[in-house]
Order: C-alpha cells, then sequence, then structure tokens
C-alpha cells in the first residue's frame, strides 16, 4: 500500500467512527461529544483526538463533534464522499447476499454488474441485476467505469477472478475468498477474513476457562 | 479483551498462515519453507518467526515448516483445534450465506442453530436447520451447549440479539451487523466490518489518481 499516509489501525477506526456517527444521525443526534463516541466506539477520546487530527481541525471544545460536519470531514478524506462502482465476481450464496445487502449502496459503493463462469448462473437475476459471464469482464468493466471489484468465488477460482478484474484495468480488489491472490504491484488488495475474528473470540473464550493455576503438565 | 497474551494483530496473522498453509495441504505439500510462507503471505519471514515463537520452537533449519504440525500447533495453541458450537441470530441474506458457507465447518465453527424474530422466517428450514423463534434461544442454547453466537440482524436489532446471547451465557459474539453492541464484561464481541476494507482501497486509489504536485487550493 504505497503513498499510503493514513496508518491502516486509523483507517479501520475511522471507517467506525463513520458506522458509528451514522447511527447517531439516524436517532437524530446532531452534536455529539468526543466521550459519548468514544465510549459507543470502545475507544480512548485521546485516541479519537488523535485520529481525526490527520483531517485538520474538528469539533468544538465543550460541546462536541458536529455529527454531519465530521462525517462529511472524515469521507471527504478517504475519497469516500462519491460513489464507488463495484463489479462483483462468484454469485454463490455469499456474492447474493453481498448484492442484496442494502449497506454497501448507502455507504458509498454501488455493485452495478455480477459475473459468475458458472452457465446455469449467466443470465440470473439478482436484485435486478444481470449475471453476466466472467469472459465479458473486460468490456463490461470499462463499458460501466468499475473501479473496484469484490471476489466471492471458491478459493480455487479467486486468482481467476483477481486476473479478470486486474486485465479489465480495476485498481482495488477486496477478496471474501479464502485464498490469497497475486495481483500488479498497481492493484490494491484487501482481504476480508471472518476467521481471525472467531479464531480471536475462542482463543479468549478459552483462556477465561483455563484453571488460574495451571498444572505444568497441560 | 483481558487476559489476551497474544496481540491482536499476532491473532489475525496466525489466522491468514492457517489458511494458507491449508491451501498448501490441499495441494499436497508437506514441507514449507519460511520464505515461501512469507512471500504467500505477503509477510516478512522475520515476521513470521517472531509470530510462531509465542508457541515455542517450529520447523527445521534449511528445511521449513511441517505443514500439518504447524496447521496443529497454531490451532492447539488458539484453542481451535475442536469443533465450536456456534448459533445464528438473524436470518436474512447474509445469515443464509453464512449458514450455506462450508468454510466454517471446515474450520472447526458449526453453526448448530439459527434463529429470527420474524414469524416468516420461524420454522423455515435452511440447509435442515430449522429457524427457531429468538425467545427460545436461552433454553435451545443451553440444550445444545452453544459457545458462540453470530449476529447477522439489521442494524436495530443487533443489541437485542446480544442481550438474548449474554442471558444464554454465551461468552463470545461475532457481530456482523453495522451496528455497536453493548454486553457484559466477561463476553468478548468481534465486529465484522466489510467496510473499512472497501474505505481502504478506495483512499488507496484516491491517493494514486491525485496529480503528484497538488495545486494547494485542491
Amino acid at each position: 500500500m504505497k503513498s499510503d499516509h493514513i496508518p491502516r489501525a486509523t483507517i479501520k477506526r475511522l471507517a467506525m467512527y463513520v458506522q458509528v456517527l451514522e447511527s447517531f444521525k439516524r436517532e437524530g443526534t446532531q452534536v455529539v461529544s468526543s466521550e459519548l463516541l468514544a465510549r459507543t466506539c470502545n475507544v480512548n477520546p485521546s485516541q479519537i483526538r488523535k485520529d481525526l487530527a490527520y483531517f485538520g481541525e474538528f469539533g468544538v471544545r465543550g460541546v462536541g463533534y458536529h455529527v454531519q460536519d465530521l462525517i462529511t470531514a472524515i469521507k471527504r478524506s478517504l475519497g469516500v464522499d462519491r460513489m464507488w462502482k463495484c463489479a462483483l465476481v462468484g454469485v454463490g450464496n455469499l456474492g447474493k447476499a453481498l448484492l442484496r445487502h442494502r449497506e454497501f449502496k448507502y455507504r458509498g459503493f454501488d455493485i452495478v454488474a455480477a459475473f459468475d463462469c458458472d452457465p446455469f448462473k449467466i443470465g440470473e437475476e439478482v436484485i435486478g441485476l444481470e449475471v453476466v459471464c466472467t469472459r465479458r469482464l473486460k468490456e463490461t468493466a470499462r463499458e460501466l467505469d468499475i473501479e473496484i471489484g469484490l471476489i466471492t468465488t471458491p478459493p480455487d477460482r479467486a486468482q481467476r477472478a483477481a486476473n479478470f478484474l486486474a486485465e479489465a484495468g480495476i485498481k482495488g480488489i477486496i477478496n471474501f475468498a479464502p485464498a490469497r491472490i497475486t495481483v500488479p504491484s498497481d492493484v490494491h488488495v484487501e482481504y476480508v477474513d471472518f476467521f481471525h475474528h472467531l479464531y480471536a473470540v475462542s482463543f479468549s473464550i478459552t483462556l477465561d476457562q483455563r484453571p488460574k493455576t495451571q498444572p505444568a503438565a497441560v
């Protein structure tokens, strides 16, 4: 991730702040104190102030943050204050769930094309979107100005999907398939891996359940 | 996350190592060099050695790591060398996709119960699992010895789902809903948020597209 001035951990927290701020907004809250924002996000207030300092001065002393202004400022800084056109490759269960997930469009990511190589799926409609043969990805992606690709294929098809996306000139890939992929250096890849969350939770439970004075032999 | 001796970033990488090692195993590879493992994971070899040092000595100098031994050792250390019984709350599109996702069981997480509060969904079968009313979560979870809950409800239902799970004595929650939840201090929560990945990718693309000598006014 060359030329990425904002650390990845910060981007992760900024995404969380936006999520929390959006829910404050839905509830009609216009101003939020940094303490409440911090508590809701389970982050300490000084961390929030530090994260927001990347974008200049925010917040009014003694008042807090203007919810809408802060959402706008974070989104603008991250380049997500506009719609990004996305294509999804692999219309299986997860792919269909993502196509139907309202949050994507709401958050600025519009999935405008869906691809699959299964002849039984090609031509099928999912929420009004016709599944297109993956071989036509390049022309379709260029026609529709697609910028981000979501891979939801089985693991052994992920690399092939990545190749098609890269050949179409797409510079950002979110890989939901449980497989590593190789792409040209100017393509940015993010891996969505549910399992480290499951590992983290089961590890924590395991530790809690271990007897405090653990016998050396265990 | 009290009593968590292994840093969270390490757990994330360990989950990735397991994923990559499992794919080596599927291809029939028995021994892998730390260089190849590092390259496939896009991590430097010294980082891998450091991560694995949490669990003692691994690897044979000049040979590499025994794939199966390393998988076993990492899984044992994280407490994921056994099946964990999971319950899913919220049988919408994402919930159904996760119920049908083969990787969960393969990775040691067996979703044995599915709950929803929608009368039209209760009684429905998804891959042989009958959707049960969320009000019956407590008794069902205890009957089935459920240890981990997956929340896939809409955001405004996530807290209610978390309450039901906590009341049932479940100590681990993976929240896929785009909402923060509050739970008793002995319950471990992990948030699965797709959007920070989308933010990271669009931010990187935006940076790449900005002119190198950026006018001060932009």
